[in-house]
């Protein structure tokens, strides 16, 4: 089986696309494999549309293919590998640290697919539903031949897409792994974001797109963590800085909200977050092996949506319930909780040798 | 014993003064004095300033005074009563639903005194601390000739600035009652508050003082409010709205936003809001009997600010923590348990014979 043989060969990309393998450790066998093509999408909300969806997928070509999906400003560099042939993809993956034997996924046992998301490049200037990113995801897998993934792995963002296409496409995924997202948006999460995009807005109406983007990000970083980690980290007192006061953790929110507004457009933002807020899945629909995870004092996701979708999903369902100094994102930080709940859920011994195959 | 009466003859005020009293029930004995004055005041971070303080006293000209003060959106109209003269205070107080005989607060037997939050007017651009809010208070008891108070109830900033005064005026207070305010800011609300004032500052910008303002409250709304809240509010999908969702919190927020941008200027809200970060007191100056109010979900003032508070002050201190749907706001909401706190905290018994003495 060789998927990125036959993306070369089918290549629509100028990207380079350069399947290899190599021998060091402590990942003897993977590869890294990137394309991309263009897609016409019957966009729920916005008619037809064309996109380009663009696809890394990375690991051994012969294990069973595994879908990873990160939140909203998460690219479909999942995991680097040290046969990566770009310049981007040799920067650290966004999960980078959960790869490897001590991680989530064993490059030598895997191979991980993601997508950056469709909108993240700001042409697609359109409302987005998760249920679009999830055709996008089963048409990339039609593009590589992959009849059936083992499992769906989505956090934030990608557990709300995972939902959708585990909806969707029932027979293409033998598990679906959810973290930190829930079958709809919490109103006041909704709210928050709303706020954000409002910011965004207020940014443009006065060509100021940079700041309005930074200041809007540096809101969403709040969301993401917790006052607790606030309150270890940010320990001085509010100074004055000439006639204005200035608050211990500003200098990290502006260094995080400067560096997002370097990478993402206004209109990527403003799609992907509206994106969230249109999400809504019926979980009955879900009817695949699920593990949930939901972490306590996630100020987006709170646990009780995840235990109430968890009730509500039409096969057997495992939550697993976080305790967190990062919130929302402990799928990011929390490292060795995360992976052994991703050890557990994608134990090899549960695939079957339907995974993976070539349509 | 008439303050309002000297307050008259001595005005400084084109604003009416009218003390009167009144025989309706329930509040059989009460009038209701306005007045303002200029004061110089020796500011922490910005050298001598010149000021105009506002003040408003209500209630039974003969019982002991209360110094009453809300947060930084608050004006010194806490209660209006039916002998009100000008068409502003005949508008609800703030604390309104704490007047009467199953409020916190009985007319006939306490005066209540509150001062518009000097830097509320927009007048002053400059950094203010609590402890000038404290002394500006001082003044205004200086000048109607009340030498020492039954109590000081603060909720929010008007907490912070009780703890303020206790500590610098400790023979001026016989009791000091502070909800939903520590000896600090956590420095998560601290970046939540930056990020509020990041936001008017975008507004300033380009002359979308009022839009800038206006998300900038909505932004304050929701800290001061809880995601459960929120859940039973707002059960709504989010919609499309021509091509842009909208979340079903949306209207409530921008009609609260809108209605602040009316009545406040950037000016006003960078400065008050600014104060609240650059608070900070020792509670071991803290020296009389002392009453806390913690809410648990409280987004700006965790519980465990409040006891640690509690735990440093150089005197009795009682700790009640409510649970609230509300958390911030559960002064303004839950008037009942409140009510309930304020009388146990207040209860006459406790007066001595030298509150609310003439100097």
């Amino acid at each position: 089986m060789s998927f990125a043989t036959a993306e070369t060969r089918d290549a629509v990309s100028a990207e380079s696309c350069n399947p290899r393998t190599a021998t060091y450790p402590p990942q003897p066998t993977h590869f890294d494999a990137r394309g991309e093509f263009d897609l016409v999408v019957a966009m729920r909300h916005a008619g037809t549309r064309n996109v380009r969806v663009r696809w890394q997928l990375v690991g051994n070509p012969d294990a069973p293919t595994l879908v990873v999906q990160g939140g909203i400003s998460a690219d479909r560099n999942a995991a680097a590998t040290d046969a990566a042939a770009t310049d981007t993809a040799t920067e650290p993956g966004w999960w980078q640290a959960q790869i490897g034997a001590d991680g989530g996924f064993d490059l030598r046992r895997v191979q991980l697919l993601s997508i950056d998301w469709i909108g993240a490049d700001g042409t697609l200037d359109a409302p987005i539903d998760t249920a679009d990113q999830a055709d996008a995801i089963a048409a990339t897998l039609d593009r590589l031949r992959i009849a059936r993934i083992a499992a769906f792995v989505g956090c934030s963002y990608g557990a709300l897409v995972g939902l959708q296409f585990a909806a969707r496409y029932p027979t293409r995924l033998q598990k679906l792994v959810a973290i930190s997202g829930a079958h709809r948006p919490h109103p006041y999460a909704s709210a928050l974001r709303a706020l954000q995009r409002k910011v965004v807005a207020l940014g443009q109406l006065q060509c100021a797109d940079e700041l309005g983007l930074s200041i809007a990000r540096q809101l969403a970083m709040l969301t993401y963590r917790t006052p607790e980690e606030f309150e270890q980290r940010f320990v001085a007192d509010t100074v004055l800085d000439g006639a204005h006061a200035r608050c211990a953790a500003e200098d990290y929110l502006e260094v995080c909200g400067a560096r997002y507004a370097e990478r993402w457009s206004p209109t990527a933002f403003l799609r992907l977050s509206e994106s969230i807020d249109l999400h809504r899945v019926d979980p009955a629909q879900v009817t695949v092996p699920t593990t949930l995870v939901a972490v306590e004092g996630d100020r987006l996701v709170p646990p009780t949506d995840v235990h109430e979708l968890a009730g509500r999903i039409a096969a057997p369902t495992r939550v697993h319930v976080l305790r967190s100094l990062y919130g929302h994102d402990a799928f990011l930080k929390d490292v060795m909780p995360v992976a052994a709940i991703l050890r557990k859920a994608l134990e090899t011994s549960s695939f079957d040798c339907s995974n993976g195959g070539v349509a």
